[in-house]
């Protein structure tokens, strides 16, 4: 029984719903490593559709959702914005004991959105793989995306367990490491590790760009002094991250409070001219960095220099 | 006179006085490059001093910041804060025609502090190259640092166009642009461009390590969802920064003010659900980084991937 051994598939077939960024990785990462017999693709836009069809990373490309909602596992892969509106349709044509997830970066509201159009005995099992780049779009993907990355799946406490058994090791075969957790306390720590800094990214680069005593060349001209990092975060997907804000506005405003309340102790220090303060909080920031390092969810290359060579093999995008 | 030609060294001896990241990329600079014939290394750290003879890269390592003071170039590569106290233990030494420059992220304070302690007849010419890494000490530099990087100086205006023209050939030969503006507009360009940047990434990460509900190791754990960018640069030197900011206060505090009010139309949009307000802004900020890019002040790579195979060489710091 070769079959049930550890490459064998996990899923016969797996539908992906939205071929961005996440949805195509997806698809290059179940061919890569075997996780399903067959992946069936449907986009809203029939651009989208015809660059996957030359792309050659799905087995079917559908016109309709309907007929994507025949797979064993079908993944939501649009914005959170819309998750609501694609399941109302989705849902009708699903079968029961097949497995809806998603890859959403906000959990209460997809559920709230979702939960309301599925059929009993579907498995509603969110996900959040928590991987992506600065890039958008089918050809952006790539098949390593999700190695040594998280994903946090969220499921409700009625959730199948072999099927959320099922799920975990899909992801694990896409080289993720999952871990479940409540979709409020994902909220909340995806508030802080990603929506907030990306909040302050697109906000001091929005800044920058409004200057009137600095331009917007002069910018752009000296950004390797720490501005150009903000500028990689602040250039994600806007419809994305729209939603995002949208979608999880206690938990981040909550969080920016926060921020706030801190910055405006910064600000005294600096003010009063309070070095002790300051070289106590910029030490201790150090270390953050270096746990982070240490746990292997950044690389310890000197970043900052970015040598030439690192810049010769161009994204082409 | 083969001498005279394209690489010839542009200084007979460069006194460096203080070997970190900086000093130490500079001092490999010269040496791979054929900018100078001598390379002379003054450290207050003994520690350090014998480092920099360990790894051979410079001519002379002296123990006295008086010994250094012959050279024909003196570049000052310590924090900003202790320029005014070197500078005054240096001055008496410092030979009528040399030329004095410094690294110094922040301008007119370290004129202030620096040009009453010089005698007549010493070209003072402020530089600041905008190149560095996160990291610090003598083992961290490297020779190609300030490739393609900015180097801008900040002459008053009794200074020899002579002297201003050899500083300008010595950057040029080590890789760097250079361009000249005032002490002033160079504090307001870097107090945006790199001063607010690094201070927003500091308070973010104290932040995020003082919340309760989440706790620090999930911050960690999930921090290659945007986070762990920030931590990069608030892994950058205390020192340097808490002088950075004791020194350019008054233009950091203006940019902190002009971010704030942006933060605050930004966390009404948020609050109202005005998506389209949010989305607009997102649109902009992607446009910046498009500029950027194609300027050449960073790569295209898709950064937030950091492919495994990226991580290959460890910097083993």
């Amino acid at each position: 029984m070769a079959e049930e051994g550890a490459s064998a598939p996990i899923f016969d077939s797996v539908a992906l719903i939205g071929l961005g960024l996440i949805g195509s990785s997806i698809a290059r990462g179940i061919r890569a490593y075997g996780a399903a017999r067959r992946i069936i693709a449907f986009d809203s836009s029939q651009e989208v559709r015809a660059r996957v069809s030359a792309l050659g990373i799905a087995d079917d490309v559908v016109e309709a959702l309907a007929a994507a909602a025949r797979a064993d596992l079908v993944i939501l892969c649009v914005p959170v914005g819309v998750c609501g509106e694609v399941a109302r349709a989705l849902g009708p044509h699903l079968s029961p004991g097949a497995v809806l997830s998603d890859v959403g970066s906000v959990k209460a509201a997809v559920i709230a959105q979702v939960a309301p159009h599925l059929p009993p005995g579907v498995q509603f099992i969110p996900a959040h793989p928590i991987a992506g780049t600065e890039y958008s779009g089918p050809d952006a993907g790539f098949a390593t995306l999700f190695q040594n990355r998280w994903c946090i799946l969220t499921p409700q406490p009625q959730v199948d367990a072999a099927a959320a058994a099922k799920l975990t090791a899909f992801w694990t075969r896409l080289g993720a490491n999952v871990e479940t957790m409540s979709a409020a306390h994902h909220d909340l720590v995806l508030a802080v590790t990603s929506h907030l800094p990306h909040l302050i990214a697109y906000n001091i680069v929005g800044t920058a760009a409004d200057l009137e005593e600095v331009t917007q060349s002069e910018v752009i001209k000296f950004s390797a002094s720490g501005f150009r990092d903000f500028t990689r975060i602040a250039a994600s997907d806007p419809t994305m991250w729209r939603d995002i804000f949208l979608n999880n506005k206690e938990a981040v405003l909550e969080m920016l409070g926060r921020f706030d309340e801190d910055l405006t102790a910064l600000r005294r220090m600096i003010r009063c001219g309070d070095g002790d303060g300051l070289f106590a909080l910029f030490t201790r920031t150090r270390a953050i960095r270096r746990s982070i390092v240490a746990q292997g969810q950044d690389t310890a290359a000197p970043d900052f220099g970015r040598a030439a060579a690192k810049n010769d093999p161009p994204a082409g995008r």
